[in-house]
């Protein structure tokens, strides 16, 4: 998907929303545990109580892969049950040395069919460059993470730009923004504005609302740019909105508050 | 395993050589491929060549997953096969929010019952934690990487100090010397004596030599502490030394060829 494309489905749904599929067995109702792969038909339900409401889907892949090959199956049904013109990321945070970076790039745009896959910037160019060799596939780079953590070595300081600023100057000219995203999460509201200023033009990739306390509006009010350029995540505060027999209607319904929220900062920027 | 358990295998085989399994159907013998499952096989027959002559196995999960859930029961096989008093490392450069970093963990140390697992520590504290957790379990967290872009970001200096230096000093008060290793890449010979003043027990786990040019004989002299401290990987000096029938004797040659020279460095330093 081109990020044109993108765009144009964020303007005909008016949503920016990526709905996160870290489906927990411990958390969904528990009548899918009489299913033969219960993760995959939750996902199922929930795809299709949202897919008119969202243009992405993000599976991490943590909750797919404890379970070993037949989780890995799980994850494969789930891709190919989303719709072609919804953008799919696998949230890997993959990153690894030249030869062994092309097999994860393998495994995330061919095996499983996403459309762009999260990696880790540690380990430099030649980690991220495998990931960019495929026509029409994303990767979404770590910036600024959402997590408390993210204070450990992304705010160090080195001639005046924090390391993760670091990582946004010198990955942009690894590739184009038709074909980078970052992750910057909704926990750091106060640094949108100056992100902004060093990638103005690519989408960003924003965890963090709900269960980890970022604000969707905030986010809008200084994130947006002149194609919306983000996606914003919710994964627990839509999958888990309830455990009973109503949770599909109580995870469309905590998906269509973000969308509404949505669909006014989008009229605000585009009318 | 314990460290000190660790410590007495070395000297046991007289090797500090781990074998990375990092399996590629398009380098391995071409008979293997008329076999159900050809990377476990291949792996089968590279473990009984050179199990006297290695302390640790390493399959780099990148090549298996990038064959789906056949890839990861690949993988679950090969980490089942290997004698219990090998040590085990999933080289999967995780690194994750809390919740998901959880995930990852169970995946490794439950799923797989791997002993260790690499941690990329970009997202810090946090996303390293809950792999802590597990009883007799490692986290080998990327300290400095043996690839060329690991100059991008690893070097950055804040007050006086690279990133790399940063991920030391922070990460050492998360969890023991007994159940903390660094990735120090063998391609930075010249910075092992300043990482001993940071980690001067821990054990490293040190890529790069082979295909990637770093040189055993500086990592000994400079990276070795009391307790040997070092975990020296090959793989496709290892794996790929023949592709012909006599695949099993060129690859045990190449593994023993690396012993003979740690043998070396152990003996100088031990007795």
């Amino acid at each position: 998907m081109t990020k044109e494309e993108l765009f144009k489905q964020i303007l005909a749904k008016e949503s920016f929303l990526c709905v996160g599929l870290d489906t927990d067995l411990e958390k969904i109702p528990s009548f899918f545990l009489d299913y033969d792969d219960p993760i995959f038909e939750f996902n199922k339900r929930i795809i299709d109580c949202t897919k008119d409401l969202c243009v992405a889907y993000k599976p991490n892949t943590a909750f797919y892969e404890c379970y070993g090959a037949k989780g890995w199956e799980s994850l494969q049904k789930t891709l190919d049950y989303i719709p072609d013109d919804i953008f799919t990321i696998a949230d890997a945070k993959r990153g690894d040395i030249g030869n062994t970076s092309s097999r994860y790039a393998k495994a995330f745009f061919e095996q499983l069919g996403a459309d762009s896959v999260t990696v880790a910037p540690y380990m430099g160019s030649d980690s991220v460059q495998p990931f960019l060799g495929f026509d029409g596939k994303w990767v979404i780079l770590l910036a600024l993470t959402s997590n408390q953590g993210s204070k450990d070595f992304q705010f160090l300081e080195h001639k005046d730009q924090k390391v993760y600023q670091h990582v946004l100057e010198t990955s942009k000219q690894w590739g184009s923004d038709d074909q980078l995203m970052y992750v910057v999460g909704a926990t750091h509201p106060e640094n949108f504005v100056e992100i902004r200023k060093h990638v103005p033009d690519h989408f960003l990739l924003v965890p963090g609302i709900g269960a980890q306390g970022g604000d969707l509006s905030k986010v809008s009010e200084f994130g947006m740019n002149n194609q919306c350029g983000l996606l914003v995540n919710s994964s627990r505060g839509i999958l888990y909105a309830s455990r009973e027999k109503d949770f599909e209607e109580a995870s469309r319904s905590a998906a269509l508050k973000l969308q509404q929220k949505m669909a006014v900062s989008l009229t605000k920027k585009f009318h």
